[in-house]
């Protein structure tokens, strides 16, 4: 971490505040006159030194981090990929192309098994349902809650297929015991007390990015969750908040080889959510491989024009099959080359 | 709502459609053929029409809102402003100015009792501090939790000035009892659950603006609250992400006499959190005077270089007080000339 | 287009309005009495219809567009691909995959040559390179100008490859008569006067969208140079202003496939400008190859750190040679594929 | 100017790159060495420094600014407020406050005249018009062209007013000779050539903010024109593209007080061009002036519906002569506070 301090400030000043980031932090403090300005540098681990209490000095000029505030979630301190294993035969993050696929929300045995069943045949190898809902309105639907956890699990009994659904509250957890994969949805990304208590069990975690979180703070969350104790989590770049409305988000392509970059942790992509209309599914998806993302989450409903949430960017079991094909022929494609 | 169909819609489709929307929902729908294409106007309580179910249609090409989204918070149907009341002295919506000031975070008793005190008596009527704090890092002070409530409530004995303070988690709804007002935070403004269970308390509720918030999504979440009974709500602009990366947020000072028009609950304004500068929140707080806010939420600190969170931000009880007296000087300069 | 009227419009009101609009507008009315409120449609062609001006109506609640606001570079009325041809060689539009490579500004003879060779070799079909460079400050290298576009035809002399550079004034077109594309750069997007004078040449014209252009806008900007008569506009997605920090725009990947639904005109992306970080190049080139794009533009140097603008973000010829064979073996593994 | 070079970097690489900083810049280099990297700080006259040239360098990981990048608009070289003297009347920065009202598009002699007389009655001591219109679409009315400019001379002749109208291209400045205050509108703020060819001129120029530029490229934009030898730049904030749509734009109010700390120019507001309503002028134009601004440019038009351009943000005489009203009064009481 990089210091400026304020022209005028005095040696007494510097000393005294060099005592005391020494005493607060495992740091050492190199100190550079210049001409104008004096310049600190904190050498040691300042993962956890307050950028805000710096930067709140009188003294202080500027700060400037030059190590990221994120720790466990960095590829720095942790070089190899991590691999979130979900059963004998999903893994993800291991080079393979994983596409989760199902309803935005769960309605009924017939329409989640019937759609588990055909994402199944064509390729999908997790079942995506929402059985709680986060809806902008409190008039709108609200999903089947416990029912649809029940319903999801029917599914996986008859397709084998693992269940990924989204939780809403802390006091849920209990219930999602039996829940392969839990999602925290993008307004949920910076409900702290949530990722305080996923962090202290041991399931994996879909962690969508928040609709205007910068991919440090998206990674910070993610830090919350493996500070508690738990490193099984995955990262969903579902797009961004920005001025063009043609789209409902911007799918922020960049994102996947910074997070690679930046972080062992795998990472997928939405693009249902990230564009809000079902016949850009196709080419965002293909995109998204072409990227490297490790995998998908695809919204298909049976009956999109009667989908209870979410049905305008849903694509069909036929639509999907297609998509599917050209993602995995893609993925074949990509590995032959390298 | 109109609803614009697609050209190649049939008339049976057409047949089919109306019939549903009067079936599932307290609407007429009246229908225009033009020459390209159909057009749908649907008559009647259309607040609880879901406008992506609408749009997931096949037959749809377009559809457009005519009412707002939103009933409870909406100035068409409760002429009146709303005022929250909160004790004997102190009516937020009333045409008053009200500044709640305080730290950031609660520190000590001594802290937080000397800081009331010195904001009691610059014409502060409500006091401000945080217990449980949201920070994007998980290494950052979280608060003093339920040692800072007990805190808030002595200097609230010692001063009278009632106390502000943010909650995180629908189970500590119980420990804020004594609160005089719930603050949901920008981050849970989206925290569905949360909201709802706040819905079925009485207290007052500030309500922040959600980082990359639209105005109609901000009331929804008021909406949220108010459809569970709760009618307390205040709504409190905190600034907005933007590009520009000199502030913190960007203040949408618009949002002032747009949430006056759109709605009935009163408006206040965070000039500390929006700026991210200490230097910035006199002339931001004036602004939101001039623009018709009904009262600021301001962070003052005995000593900001050592507050244990947001010190850039905050301001001396000094400062304050200049701030203050300016203030509520603009105020009665408005109030004269109206 | 759709308007809605203020509940309160009198009759007389509603008749004056529809007469002017007939008279101004080559439309018809079509008026539909709800109980809340009236609504008019107008039917006809309504592309130069201003909204603005029927915004300001008093008796206007608001008004919704049906149709879009541009008509030449609209796909429903020229279903077909335009292909702008450049030479014998270089068709882009055509199905096929052009690169335009090259540095960010030309420097010297020996500079542009040796990359023009390299990239050639590589297979890139177009040579770009900056002659008039647009700078955030006056004090920083404004490109060699005229001399600059010597340059560059040597380098096409000695290669054959076409090439491709940004004009900042009208008063220099007749100076790009001998560049085969002219860049029209995101700062200049909304020059109108600029692209109605290059809308009376027949030159391809390489648009830039704009840093916070909406998809629309770009549009509407290529609509200026259609409207004068040139119809060889080439698209250019090259990142969009976000809050996101990380990179320096942020590619908006979902704008290929929308402009390719909207319109009939190519669209290539530039992965340099979008990130301005190197190693992001060659996966944003590979997913923008996946979406659909008809082409990329892309920064290479020999020798980055010495580059005299844009070195952060330029590739060295090498890496080039290794992108440029992944994305052709992309492109090709697509076509396959279809 | 502090750089931080990568671990790796050897000794020998490290001179090398300071020798070549001292050669390139008038710059001393110190240089400090941490365990894990080594830092470098440039001293001296850093504004011309391409911090890109820097950050492309192999060893470099990342460089921070210290000083700002504009000298001439910077505040620290300039202590003193600029003003800008148009007549023996009116003189912008002088902490008086000035209204430049007048219609979006000048459309007759008779409607220029009649509201600038009445505008001149309410307090307005510079007239706006339009005679030269950017229109997002080719088919809108682009203004009068030359006879526009013609009619705004014969108002002023009539009311004494100063004239302020916008310029779109260089080749027009000869014409511009007899305008008071030359325009430069938000997307041409980055127009570099027309800003060079203005900084030659001794004309008054008002400077707006582009859509999506920071506080930093605007006053890089009045460096421009100053470093022609032009310093009568005054700047305009007009709103900034962000995600909320209920505005045209999102009025960045904070951008008055940053300014008058960053720069000695004057600074004043647009709050019809940044709401797009007109009932948000009043609130919007109180805000500025209780922020700090020094003037402010309000569209008022004769007859909003008829307007022929921009009229659902403009405001009848009668209504500017209330809102006129209103924001003398509040000035005056500001400037008897302090």
């Amino acid at each position: 971490m990089i210091i400026v301090l304020k022209p005028s400030t005095s040696p007494e000043q510097i000393q005294h505040f060099t005592d005391k980031l020494c005493a607060d932090y495992d740091v050492k403090v190199n100190r550079w006159d210049g001409i104008q300005s004096t310049v600190l540098g904190l050498i040691g681990d300042t993962h956890n030194v307050d950028i805000e209490y710096i930067d709140a000095q009188d003294i202080v000029e500027s700060v400037k981090r030059v190590q990221e505030p994120y720790k466990k979630a960095n590829r720095k301190f942790h070089p190899e990929n991590t691999v979130v294993k979900i059963n004998d035969k999903v893994s993800i993050g291991d080079g393979s192309l994983h596409i989760m696929a199902g309803p935005c929300s769960v309605e009924s045995e017939e329409q989640i098994v019937q759609i588990a069943k055909a994402v199944s045949v064509s390729g999908a190898t997790l079942l995506r349902g929402g059985a709680f809902k986060p809806r902008t309105s409190p008039y709108a639907f609200q999903g089947l809650k416990s029912e649809g956890l029940d319903l999801l699990k029917i599914a996986r009994k008859e397709t084998g297929l693992p269940i990924v659904t989204e939780i809403m509250r802390t006091s849920h957890i209990d219930m999602f015991e039996n829940v392969d994969i839990i999602q925290v949805g993008a307004r949920n990304m910076q409900n702290f007390d949530l990722l305080k208590e996923l962090g202290k069990t041991k399931k994996p975690i879909l962690l969508k990015r928040g609709l205007s979180a910068t991919i440090e703070e998206w990674l910070m969350s993610a830090e919350y969750i493996m500070a508690g104790g738990n490193d099984n989590v995955i990262l969903c770049e579902r797009g961004i908040r920005t001025y063009e409305t043609y789209t409902r988000n911007t799918l922020d392509i960049s994102a996947i080889p910074i997070i690679k970059k930046l972080s062992h942790l795998p990472v997928i992509v939405d693009p249902s959510h990230a564009s809000g209309k079902s016949w850009l599914v196709e080419p965002l998806a293909m995109a998204a491989v072409a990227a490297g993302a490790d995998g998908l989450i695809i919204e298909v409903h049976n009956d999109p024009p009667h989908a209870w949430s979410d049905g305008a960017q849903s694509i069909t079991p036929n639509q999907f099959d297609s998509v599917a094909k050209k993602l995995f022929a893609l993925k074949k494609a990509l590995q032959n080359e390298n």
